[in-house]
């Protein structure tokens, strides 16, 4: 996922952009970086952890002075998560300085690398976000944003970028507008922001979403549009709707909340069980589980007590707890669920093995039958445009041959999940248009939008990328 | 409140206490504290701040070796939080070593420590758990539970003690069994502990309540009860019930999400109200709220979103973020709330300040009407046993003439509360007993089990317990 | 050894102390602190390690406001170096509070322990400098001058005391004056201090030395000096000048480097050697070393190169590197000593195993022979007034059985030492006053003006002072 | 300066590096860093700072696993000393892994940069060893020996250099030998080092010097020697046996105590004055004192006593300390001086400012009169090969118009220097070769072996190398 953020010319710059990125946390908690400048220098910090526990305090933030910020929550992907790999990135070019952060995955950046390091460049992370500032130093074009074009035509896969130099902010949203992008306004500072939730914390303005394959130009003349690439329909990544966005942001015009209770509702009409209670796995699971329950008539309970204190892991203890991982974060609610017949509503399963833990957990709690149901299709193929989904054979929905092996494994007496169509209902379509689908929703259906080039390769397992190991820098 | 814990011979002693602690860390995120032994040495760890950032490191624990160990988390009440006040509290008496946890408040600390001091006692802290230390040191009774039954006996308010030596662990409550602790037992090694949410989360069983009034001496023989006190009647405090406890635990049997679920359901029958949907101010409102939709057959909403990366003050932006503290914290969920009716539910009302600021922000999410529905009475008195409440005329309701100045002042068009009697009922009561009320119930009624005799005197306010400055030590 | 400063009514008070501390390092390098107070609070910062380590930045300073102030340098003694044992102490008496600084050792200090725990006295630390503070509390005595006195009267061994309480600054020195201590004047703010090199770094005035059994009360009145001691000779430690003291300062009136040199000198008239060069061991060997060459017409040469970033303990190497401890600290200056025969001069010897280290070293850059000259007599006997001497059968002059084997086990031509005699002489004495020696030099002769009880009960090893191990609060 | 060291294959490589930085500590106390690599992976850490605040903790050596290793100590030159400027610096290249670490200053380092980034190379510090790396990375030969050929043709200035690939260390000295680089064996494992005194510190045997304009190629085959520039006679900096190097250090075969001892008798025949007492600055004067002592026959004497414990700035008090700077570092040995006539020896006099605050230093300490003596010419001409010299005009010599007034300014009665070929005879030749001098000796006779280009072209003023600011990664 991650989260990315710019403001530009606003005289808490880096203030808010650290509350702004904090909005963006759920995109990303395993590092975060801001990066400002003041017209003549450029500041950056960049930490391991969360943004509360990293940019709260007086002499960080005043380590960061100037009116112009961009920001970057990191989740953790494969390789390594070192200060190195953490963005924003900052660049001495020939044409000034250029910081970037990014939210999305290269489909062909390994194979661009490789290229690259042969004629001399040195990189110094394991990022593909460095490989656009790479193809940016070495173009042969004249003005910066004619650079940044011609290194985004040889990039594929889904993106969007916050790029600062020391005139312009720039938007970027990739071909297909796989990741979110929005537009808007600070008492008159235009903003950059993967979410609207950020704009309502801040207290600005929506102006608009950025389009997909759209550059948008911010300078002390005004905003400019520019769309260099040849037009195709917006193919936003379904997921962002089930799972990654906030339920009180608005995507593509559409509240993320009301999406994910409509997903319920459906839900209860497709799959119709006779239980007690309904309750959902906190904190993803509650909307659908709001509006199943709505739609089913069967109350809704907090059935699982979640302790809002965790992010941390502590010791396991030799003689073993059960369910050591699962009880730091949720507790089974004995005193609502014991001897009750429970409607488990989730918004999807990748592995299963959170699931399955949680499932245990509620047995042990003495509940009487567990009827499991997802608010959203199996899932069968691997992302590659920024969520670092396993293998395709370590889905639950591969491994098993059918639902109700998945069920068995998970130890449910039922399980269901949405289909296809009654998701693409929820989201107010009469059917998923198969020739043209109206998402990036390939995790269900196979159906990729950019040809994934360097796993076709077979690259990225056998290359190592740096020979510098796991260095704090 | 705070919360505590002891364990007796367990070969994870300080890693279940860590776990444990984490487990009730919703009684006191201030600082944290263990200590252990291993029959020859005490070791002792004490931080500020949670127990997940301070107590997961393996080089933490590595400093609390030894099977005997006891646990406190501190909540901020009056006074400095500075290392030296944090608990659990050591000292080398004649009798051998001990060390002390203690959740509540002594309502005669002060005037004994005056004395005290007066015959050459030197305190380390401003904490009233160290004048329970300095009497036992002082007592002239040779043995070492005399010491401590003849301390007890001059200490007065609402207490529950994890007391270790290097031979036993002792658990003590109050004479009206104003605070909660419990007996519980993992493979055999007896614990104590504030709620029984702990044994769900360490794997541990329920033994049993410690009863008011008594004290649990376990030893290496087994465990013994000591009753030393004239018997009176349990009156645990009824906040345990509204607010305090986790919704997972039992307390006198009565699980706590079910009474908090159960005030909501009593609140809907005192109080019909129509409206378009019912939220909750999260979490502490969630279960009430559930309840009021149930029994009003308004469906329930999450209309406020609560951010979980919370527990850190970002630096205010210059120019002014409106309702910047509670956006930190929560988002108005927009696109479920506009232009609805909504009934607000929390648990209770103190200075009313953080409903005020929520309100506002509905407001602004533009919101039809609010009816503001409190599932407790008005708190007209403030506690003097373990909570640190405002001064009696910063309290909404002793402010504020009729609940209509509290309606106009927090800014909705209606506001109620569950009535006493409503309360009673909800627990399972006919009605108050006003005689031999079951409850320390003295915010409500200004009905105090035990004379607040500091408070009497007025010392407090005008003695400087140290002139050592916020020492960190 | 310890060095202890205090400053009375000076803007700087904390700067002042800090600098001072810095100035007496020397005389302790283990942990630091500094207690001021502001005539309302007191405030203290402790650490471990060096002065110029921890009290140079400015967000420590500014935690320790007021105008008065004491500090303390701490050696490492036997027994703990954890935080709770580094001074000064503070406590809150009845009186008021009061904040001590000791340099120096009770001889009888367990003894009193026992004594005053087993009547209910709380101790904090395992130093006997906590045994003064919880003797004036107890004191029945009114006034606090006189509860001092009371402890003063109690206690034995060599002592030198800054006490402060809020309205004075006290300086107190033991009967016998066996530990310094300096009173000298800053602009009008009156100082004390262990050593008068203190008042040359921070630009004050000498005034005089403390007394032998003088207690000296600074209020804002001005000094009155108390004798209630019976009146007895002067016995510093002659160690003060062989080893402790810097050589800048003087002490009696005498200065610290011409003492040394005088040795030297001395030393060259008694132990006639031909030899090529004269060297020292660096730095505390080296005016010997330049008055045994001025005597002797033997030139004097750098033959060990002092590395001055020292300080740390580096890990050792798997394949042994020989004389690794040492080479941290010195090499042999192979281009001066190669094929020369050398006379190695160092102030006094302990244990032996140092210079041991070194002659190998020496030996090993090809010297033609050594011959070691200790301008000290042999060291015969532990001593108890504040420095961590080894057991006596740890004393090289103990353990062997003469000169020669001496010679021979640390691996050196011929040894030779200053006489008894030689050392008074130097000292500007005929000889040395059998009956009423001039100086403590029990570690040369045996002859303790103090009884040590402690060591004579034979206590300390078997008593556990505290329970609570090496915590570091 | 900077010091550089090298290990191939040896168990404790970083140990080893560890501790022979910490012998080279004296040639740079900024910071200082380690990269190891074990054939796989390279291992770094970097640190401002000393060597032994940094590695000597196990954490950090088990960081830096594997059998190779450089390592480098960074003195405070021009720019900023930000973690990213700090060496050994890494890059992965196309032909694999390669680390640098480099003493000396190129000439031409901003002129070849500019000309990189117009290609596109991103450059990462401000630091001209990176210009170096670049070099090597956009070489078009094949072999990596070549590219790094191919880039030391294009360098100019002053460089020693230790370079490590996953096979090879190499160890570069300029073809005029201006920076000392020393190749030792650590039983059988081949060490590179600035100094000699590493070897005797680790214990490892000396080889040889490194020739100047000398490749040398260590792989597991054995070692190998290219010189691959036209031969030119070696010109080695005659500072470093003026003050840089340490005095148990050897140089083109000449002991450096030996040396500036020379220097003091030179200077003694040369400048004969009458006075009581010969003292130095300590500790860099020592051995020219001791050398002008023994020829001129007056008594050598610690005038001023250095404090161990330096290093670290404290804060300055409000009113002002008299040489608060200076009392820190010295103080005057009043015991020793008053009343005397001293002659006063230093290295070396730059701008004038610490020798001008000493003196001062000891008129307050109320010495007779003093006659400065400097063991070296008077110092007319920046240098640019290393060190970080102040501008011309700021150099007393340049500044003050002759000898009296140069004495009149730092306020002694007479001042002397040694001739250039009172310098040149020291050092054992007859006098300087005025067309191929001896050594690089520009400070003192502006005849600079290299051109210097950058300043000739006056661009490292007004080039803003970096628009990132002093960012801490």
């Amino acid at each position: 996922m991650c989260g990315i953020f710019g403001i530009f010319n606003h005289e808490d710059a880096s203030t808010i952009t650290a509350l702004s990125l904090h909005s963006l946390q759920h995109r990303g908690q395993e590092a975060c970086g801001i990066v400002t400048h003041d017209k003549k220098n450029f500041y950056l910090e960049k930490r391991l952890g969360l943004v509360g526990d990293n940019f709260t305090k007086k002499e960080v933030i005043e380590k960061l002075p100037g009116s112009y910020a961009i920001g970057h929550n990191r989740y953790a992907t494969t390789g390594e998560t070192v200060l190195r790999n953490v963005q924003p990135f900052f660049a001495d070019l020939s044409s000034g300085p250029i910081s970037i952060a990014h939210n999305g995955n290269l489909t062909n950046g390994i194979f661009l690398r490789k290229k690259l390091v042969e004629k001399g460049s040195i990189f110094q992370t394991t990022s593909d976000t460095e490989t656009i500032i790479q193809l940016i130093a070495v173009s042969k074009r004249t003005r910066f944003i004619d650079k940044l074009i011609d290194a985004l035509f040889q990039i594929q896969g889904g993106f969007a970028l916050a790029v600062m130099t020391n005139k312009k902010l720039i938007g970027v949203r990739d071909p297909y507008g796989i990741r979110p992008l929005v537009l808007g306004d600070l008492d008159g500072s235009p903003i950059l922001t993967s979410e609207t939730c950020t704009l309502d914390i801040i207290g600005a303005k929506f102006v608009r979403e950025i389009e997909n394959g759209e550059i948008v130009v911010i300078t002390d003349e005004g905003i400019k549009s520019i769309k260099p690439f040849p037009k195709v329909n917006c193919r936003p990544d379904i997921f962002e709707y089930i799972y990654f966005s906030r339920p009180d942001s608005f995507l593509n015009g559409k509240n993320v909340y009301q999406c994910r209770k409509n997903f319920g509702i459906q839900l209860a009409k497709e799959s119709k069980t006779k239980a007690d209670i309904v309750t959902a796995i906190p904190d993803s699971g509650m909307p659908a589980a709001i509006g199943y329950a709505e739609e089913s008539k069967i109350p809704f309970e907090l059935g699982l007590i979640r302790n809002h204190y965790v992010g941390r892991t502590f010791i396991e203890p030799r003689q073993q707890v059960r369910q050591f991982g699962v009880k730091l974060k949720h507790n089974a609610n004995k005193g609502c669920i014991k001897n009750k017949s429970l409607i488990l509503i989730d918004d999807s399963i990748v592995r299963g093995t959170t699931c399955l833990k949680i499932i245990k957990m509620l047995k042990d709690a003495e509940v009487k039958e567990i009827h499991m149901k997802v608010a959203s299709p199996p899932i069968t193929h691997p992302d590659y445009y920024g969520v670092d989904t396993p293998k395709q054979n370590e889905l639950l929905a591969v491994n098993k041959k059918s639902i109700e092996e998945m069920a068995k494994y998970i130890g449910v007496k039922t399980l269901s999940f949405l289909s296809v169509d009654g998701l693409y209902k929820s989201m107010g379509f009469k059917k998923r248009n198969d020739n043209l689908p109206q998402f990036a929703d390939h995790c269900f259906t196979g159906d990729y939008p950019v040809i994934p080039i360097d796993k076709t390769l077979g690259e990225s397992k056998h290359n190592q990328l740096s020979f510098l190991s796991n260095v704090n820098i």
